[in-house]
């Protein structure tokens, strides 16, 4: 097979986008769908400062790669989780990263902020997967409210987005529906929210970062356990085997035929905001989540 | 296994209601499901004359089969395709069926009408299955219409009514999805449509079937292929195997919380229909297709 663009020999094979491309070439390919998500989703202009999340994972470090090479005015966002078995390692990764691209970053430190994941875990009940992701948009998007970030970039994939998609879709939550897409507008006390890689596989963002040379985090979170979340995206993998193109489609006419009467309705049941007596940062409640956590471990 | 209802011993496992139930009270099951359906989405009284609409499958005979027990005013319909391969077998099983059963029957002849499938299919370039589903969709219209009948019953089960809806959301078509339901009402030229099968899985009705010692036509039409349909049959079945009820609940949940949104909108593209200049029924063109088929063969 040839490269499509230049003609020499593929080594990345794209039925999707009936192609194929030589490393350079895709990674121009990986480039434009990374720009053509953030000019049609108008998430950014170049001067203004977005904030990215590193997990060191491959998605979050060839979202920053590629944000630092186009020009955009980022900054990456670390957070330490404090679990034994793999937060130095991520951190380190994360860090070497940045330094060798010459990107700015900042760490936060769950265990000076009074919530290591360990000790979290040990006094929720709820499953800690979700008390963690909790915690961790808190912080991100804290962190960039307290320092003036127009917006909030994580490395969500096509994957990612069409297994929530597909989800959100079963259950036909119109609450969620009529929330998913690669970029939510800021609101009261929320920073906008942006996903770049949309338009990309889980396949092409792994592609990106091994042709790259990036060293990547690669360790699964200890606390979490392979689930329906990870058969769902089995599903839609069988579906695009049948037909290249199909998780793409489905995800772009969502946005374009179903959405807009989900976002009309805006039955999101109406939960009431405000701020949380003591951090100031929205909830429902009196004392948000996080805090309460904090207290409850402090 | 004990029968969920009487404590006998159990023949049809049913995990998606966490039962199972000795034939006798499956049978009662079955009844209940079907009545449920059509007193939940008010298809018909029992005094109303509805057509059910017989190919000779576990799944219209079956319908028939309740509908005559529970007391509805009901008339079976076969269409005689005239396929020498499939349809002098299907008719006989038919009329079989309703002589044993006592029920009313009319048999709709293509050969007699002028357009026998065979023909058709010689003079179409498009694919057959599409252009007979077109024929037996206008006759069994054209005909509960000319008599009278208040709706027509399909034997359509829940996988058959997923099938539809997952394909129908892959390509998040609107138009469709406004439409989609166990009950279409009536409108001008066109008699109402309903589904009383549609909570039961084509499991249960083979069950219903077997265990109701029905003699039902298995051969398929020689002029089908499995297609990409059978396929996302297979995958809904794989999630309803790993949560078991999933598939009602997808379903069920999509008429209740999005049907609603998608109707409101009624972007169907606004097709104008008008009487065929021929026969009378609504058309978008001049002359409706099925007479235009007719007139090429005459």
């Amino acid at each position: 097979m040839k490269c499509s663009r230049c003609g020499a020999v593929a080594q990345v094979a794209l039925p999707s986008h009936h192609s194929g491309f030589c490393p350079d070439c895709f990674r121009v390919f990986f480039s434009r769908q990374v720009e053509r998500a953030i000019h049609q989703h108008r998430m950014f202009s170049q001067q203004e400062p977005v904030l990215v999340a590193l997990s060191g994972g491959k998605d979050s470090l060839s979202l920053l790669r590629e944000l630092v090479l186009q020009g955009y005015n980022v900054t990456g966002l670390h957070i330490d989780l404090g679990i034994p078995e793999s937060s130095p390692a991520a951190r380190a990764k994360v860090e070497a990263f940045c330094a060798a691209l010459g990107a700015r970053l900042a760490v936060l430190d769950m265990a000076s902020e009074g919530v290591p994941i360990p000790a979290v875990k040990a006094c929720v009940t709820r499953p800690i997967c979700s008390v963690c992701g909790k915690i961790k948009r808190y912080y991100f998007n804290k962190f960039a409210m307290d320092n003036g970030f127009a917006a909030i970039c994580t490395g969500h994939n096509l994957d990612d987005e069409v297994g929530r998609l597909f989800a959100n879709t079963l259950r036909w939550d119109v609450g969620y529906l009529s929330d998913q897409g690669p970029s939510l507008p800021g609101r009261d006390g929320f920073v906008a929210k942006c996903r770049p890689l949309y338009r990309l596989s889980e396949y092409e963002t792994a592609a990106y970062a091994f042709l790259s040379g990036i060293d990547i985090h690669v360790a699964p979170c200890p606390y979490s356990k392979g689930a329906s979340f990870t058969r769902r995206k089995e599903l839609m993998n069988r579906l695009e085997g049948e037909s290249p193109g199909a998780k793409l489609q489905f995800y772009e006419s969502f946005l374009k035929n179903a959405r807009p009467h989900f976002e009309a309705a805006e039955d999101r049941g109406g939960v009431a905001l405000a701020p949380c007596e003591r951090c100031g940062y929205p909830t429902s409640a009196v004392v948000c989540n996080v805090c309460r956590i904090r207290e409850k471990l402090g």
